[in-house]
């Protein structure tokens, strides 16, 4: 019953994502963007981007897609557990725009006195022949990012496996700059067409080009995890009671980079 | 800053608990007895077991409780992510009841038309220095439980790692007895007093034996969990919208024993 | 084709070693004693203590019961690589003898300027219903050894699998006694009869209990591996040309106990 | 006291090589090419490819260069056991040659009458900030390799911690080209110039490109691992008598392209 076959199932395994070409067809991706159109975007925190929340909650179109099998089958045989959607949301970017690396499995959080190299929110695991993901999110893309100045999806190699940190030694000794604008030897980049999907493996350390381009870049984004996991909401930390709930982030590159 | 020593650390690691006697004062306990004895309890399910619910939102006392250091600051030790509480209730069994042995890190949930061997919401690793638990129950126990006759908690030893399932493998031999009554080669009694602190993985295959003596058996049971888990509630299985949020029991001997 | 049932793979995987009662016959193990007597011990290194050694090579009686499947056909099961023997010898053990407590899976050893925290000779894994030891020793007794003071096999629960060291971190505490002698919560006794079989993970940490009665406690040892592992030969550290061959000891109970 | 910085020790861990630029110089690349021509070549079994043994046991030269620094000291910062030499040998190559995908973490091998997926003489794990690798090979370049027709290095990204087989359920869906012939969408290259240091865990899916250039393409391989480990010996199967030594190779290309 699995949607991935042996081979998508192993990329996605050693790589930490996979590239769907053609998922959704030229019509479909018109019909999104025409909708998106009808939204009002907030803006995402991000110099030139709108950030449309609640799609799956809110808009009949996105709450339908949400539940696509297009994305829900390839989601299950990544996480296998019961299912949920954790957040659903739409990027459009506009040129001058840029997102830096986050994610990573072995990045450092501090804790009370201490630091912490694992977010159990984007752990992983595999046994007996089955995947086991708590966080992964489907990309589908509306506009083409055929070139780095478009704005590319980036991510290093083998990141959603990391034993080590990169980011915080790498500040501990002086860097400044993004692995993005510096060039890390390992970092590489997925270029897609509207219509693309890309199943992602929130572990893998990932963020985007500078958008040097004109013209939009837009995709919709949709997150599954296990039904245990709560809603995606950022906390800053745990609260005095305790019963503050959401995710709490571990380093990233906007922690370092000036 | 850490609570527990390193030989705790790793008496909890290899075995998957920690009992920490006189946790709590004789004063302490019956404080909290005669706190439970104002509350009207609920029918727990289970044959001769009252059960109280909510105690760490609605009761003034116990919401103290659940954030005693005794508790949270050994707790933070195991599951070294920014903490919540996931539940909070209390258990007063009497003659003739028993809980059958739940939980096991590698049992069986059909999922679909596949059947899966890991449940994330009791996953646990480990990573430089640190043990990350996902769900870790504090039972602090406010009767004497000296013999199995008491209900003593049991469980089997080395579960919370186990690679193999135990339960289906037995029922698919024809197995319809529990593993408590059946005295399995590896099932192990942990004798507690009133005052009594367990700290458990809930990745431990454990239960209790049959009550057989007269008196109560009562204990006050919190758990805590990473932030972005949500509170303990069952679900039977994910829901057609993909919004339904809960706990999904994988194999527990319920499902077997006759 | 498995020897090893469902339930006696799960018990070697959660607790690291198995007990077959019964496997030799009350023939079988007078033969064997009396091939012993014939033969002429060596020294131990230890107290009171004989060691027959290279019974598979020099012996045709033990070099086929090397290769008998009651050992071999076990060991496969729970190394699941080709095979290969890489050490067979006899202890015959007399009153006031005792064997500390070596193995674990986390215990130092100093390499260089650094210490380390594994020894690979004794790693294992899983995979995909399958468990991959490197280190696999079949115990054959001789003797009934039923109570402490016959000097039982001992062995610290679950420390086959353990993230953290216990030795070093209690002699830098102080410690200056063995667990067995101060009885550590997790030390736990095995108890045989002759003709038993006990199947053992080396990274079990194991001992004996001291012998305090009379009469001998004697076993025979045979341990596998994958073939390329060399045989078991005691080295001091790796040698300045890099071609020395052999086991080095991390830390081991002898290392600390005064 | 290490010798790779973190953020060679994050390259190596998250891509299962390293490759250090220019580690040894012109006139040491002339020595060992000069060295060479004067040892006479085996046939490596492959076509167009000359073989060199021993290096380390028969050459004072290649004895002494096993023992450099700059292999040795970058090899223990991966492995972090006591260490031996395993292998060393010389390949030249020549126009029309190819060396087809070999390595993988969890491709199969069948062993009995069963499969398994783990080769342990491949096995690597981390522990409390470091690399266990059980095998590890320096390849010193004494050619510039530039493009894919000089029969570059190629390789699977993440192969190193692949938990999926490729090449087995590829050709049960009836591949019968080579992954480096079909151009996997994983599958990447490492361009070399002469004195370049390629440090690889052997767990990595790796081969070469067809070679079509003239010249020749000349390395040196020096294979370590811990002092357990017997030298380097193709064994076909285990021996009857449980004593042959040697390595038995899981799944590689040559058992499916024709």
């Amino acid at each position: 019953m699995a949607m991935l076959s042996a081979e998508e199932l192993y990329i996605f395994d050693t790589t930490g994502f996979l590239v769907v070409r053609g998922a959704f067809t030229a019509e479909e991706v018109q019909r999104f963007r025409r909708e998106l159109n009808r939204l009002t975007p907030r803006s995402a925190g991000y110099a030139n981007t709108e950030r449309f929340d609640y799609l799956a909650t809110d808009n009949p179109m996105f709450a339908e897609l949400a539940l696509d099998q297009r994305l829900v089958a390839r989601v299950r045989d990544v996480i296998n557990q019961p299912l949920r959607i954790l957040e659903s949301y739409a990027l459009r970017r506009h040129q001058d725009s840029v997102l830096y690396l986050h994610g990573g499995y072995a990045e450092l959080l501090d804790l009370h006195s201490e630091s912490i190299s694992r977010d159990l929110s984007i752990t992983h695991t595999y046994h007996d022949g089955k995947l086991y993901c708590t966080y992964v999110k489907t990309l589908i893309y509306l506009s083409d990012i055929t070139s780095q100045e478009d704005g590319s999806f980036c991510y290093l190699h083998g990141s959603h496996k990391a034993n080590f940190p990169i980011l915080r030694p790498r500040a501990r000794q002086g860097a400044r700059m993004s692995l993005i604008d510096e060039g890390f030897p390992t970092l590489a980049d997925v270029f897609v067409r509207a219509g693309d999907l890309l199943l992602l493996n929130e572990a893998l350390m990932h963020g985007t080009r500078h958008k040097r381009t004109a013209g939009d870049r837009c995709l919709l984004a949709f997150s599954y995890g296990p039904t245990f996991l709560c809603d995606w909401r950022e906390l800053e930390a745990e609260t005095a009671d305790l019963r503050g709930q959401g995710y709490i982030d571990h380093d990233v590159e906007e922690d370092f980079v000036h």
